[in-house]
């Protein structure tokens, strides 16, 4: 492969496919004009709207196909009939060392189950898990599993620890990470069977790359008490979208909030730079990009309801990653863990 | 009993208990002068405390216990051992209507097991939950179950949402409630089965006083997208959670947004008083006391590390549930869907 990036994109998923996908590989291109990409979708809708993009025109290849992974389908239907969808076929490009990165839009179950097949997961790793940052008062933590993974057991849990670990040691650069188990109190007994026993392998194992904090309640993610958040892909999800929504309220009653009065809109035209700032650091559209860690190649998952905007983040996440090589980074890392590794892999 | 509320203290419960309990039983008193507590707890520390303040002079009467239920303890030795504890007493004198309403802002589990034991469950309803109203785009909904249940059946899903949809036209004065599920997606098949099989129980029961929403995700809290929001004890404790950090970071985030020029701190003297009630709104201590729904009795959980405005808030809350007669309105309501109430019932 060249040394410039060449993304496989998956143009049919997501909530406002293909145009968003489109319009957002055309804005991340004029940040990273060296970007190539191979689009999967139905040529006849794909091919019109690449050709309102004079910056896509030489560096867009459009593999024809119509078959496509629908927000309904189950996993189980992705794998039986989804290996030549727009999905499974931006997937299998990087398996076939065509792409350095696939991205989607699409069913995230349906995007994991694909990638776990046709990608398989790295040494001593069982499931893979989706790892997003998300903005703090202390800059950024990373939070897993983020819906990948409905159900965890103990052993999944700890992995997504160390996997967790990993990946901020690689991107954010820090040497020895804190990770936090999720929960509904911080004592040692409170909340789910899994929970309490992931907590007891992670004391126990004293030569993981990571500071074990023990549990953190919900409000630990947006305070950034931990630089790694780990849980269940279905509360990962609920938490996740939960502060979406609330970052959102918060800014709408900003707006009312300057709207209310004369005074208070004169404050807003003193204060517009600052605010824009903040909103800028709040909208999930410039923190899209999530990453399925534990498979042996690289898979980026964007929100379904990204805007373009969204969609070129996302591109961009993929860009920094595949050009740091996080796969092998990783993949390295695991390495000198393998003894729980392998140990958590048994288990399942 | 008068007609003005007494309220039953557990004065030793939260993370800044006695001391922000008696400030804000002090506070209450201000707005509701005509309320008198009774304060569960050790004598020797709360008298000094009480005495600071000479609105609690004649309207406390201190009952002394030198147990108490500690932030460790399970709920099954709070049902052993934690009886005669000030948070199981405070229940204790709800039962024998020596008190309208009991509050605690000590360990959920053991004041929900508690609860439960003391003052048993309405015909019908197998387990209570705690549910509080959440500040959203459209105003105010609600959501439960917030911690009282860590696993929860399909069954139970079925009458949380009875029970709020009781209290929010209870409460809120709304006829036909919108009610939906927490969950991944809103596609029929995403989620844990519990969730699903919840959802075919509600779209099969036309009779109920409630409009079925389907599936909500975490997103749709904050944007108020339904009237009540349905979801196990461990998703909504961890969803509260993250809306209140979500909430301080962006607080925390406009303050630095105002500070971080000349300009912008201009901004911030003439958008002052917006701010300030934008940030009231989003206060958690302003949104103070939940109510574990379903017993036959009034019991107020207020946050463990609110602040004596935050527990004013707790007992206002409480005084006016107290007053509107919550409990047999809501019996009144569930009394009109008792075949569900029934058959959920039976299948514990």
């Amino acid at each position: 492969m060249s040394k410039n990036i060449i993304i496989a994109i998956d143009a049919m998923g997501g909530d406002n496919a293909p145009k968003v996908v489109i319009e957002g590989m055309s804005q991340a291109r004029t940040l990273y004009p060296d970007t190539r990409f191979l689009a999967f979708g139905d040529e006849a809708i794909i091919g019109p709207l690449v050709a309102q993009h004079s910056n896509l025109e030489n560096s867009v290849e459009i593999i024809h196909t119509s078959e496509i992974v629908s927000a309904d389908d189950k996993p189980s239907q992705a794998l039986r009939r989804g290996r030549q969808s727009s999905m499974g076929l931006a997937i299998q490009a990087v398996k076939d060392k065509k792409a350095h990165v696939a991205i989607s839009a699409g069913n995230t179950g349906a995007q994991m189950a694909l990638a776990k097949f046709i990608l398989r997961t790295m040494p001593g790793i069982e499931r893979p898990a989706l790892i997003s940052p998300m903005p703090t008062l202390r800059g950024e933590s990373v939070m897993l599993d983020l819906g990948a993974n409905i159900e965890c057991d103990a052993h999944n849990l700890v992995q997504f620890a160390i996997m967790g670990a990993a990946y901020v040691r690689t991107v954010l650069g820090l040497s020895r990470p804190t990770v936090g188990l999720l929960n509904v109190g911080v004592e040692d007994l409170k909340g789910k069977e899994n929970i309490r026993q992931a907590a007891e392998i992670l004391k126990a194992e004293e030569h993981l790359h990571l500071e074990f904090s023990g549990f953190v309640e919900g409000n630990a993610i947006g305070a950034g008490d931990v630089d790694v958040v780990v849980t269940d892909g279905f509360t990962g999800n609920i938490a996740l979208k939960t502060a979406e929504g609330t970052a959102r309220l918060v800014s709408e009653l900003l707006t009312r909030a300057f709207t209310s009065s004369t005074s208070t809109k004169i404050g807003y035209l003193f204060a517009k730079r600052g605010l824009q700032s903040l909103r800028s650091h709040m909208d999930p559209n410039n923190h899209n990009g999530g990453v399925f860690l534990g498979l042996n190649g690289l898979v980026v998952k964007s929100h379904g309801g990204a805007n373009a905007n969204g969609f070129a983040t996302a591109i961009s996440t993929a860009i920094d990653m595949a050009k740091n090589d996080l796969i092998r980074l990783i993949s390295e890392e695991l390495a000198q863990t393998t003894e729980v590794g392998q140990e958590c892999g048994d288990d399942s």
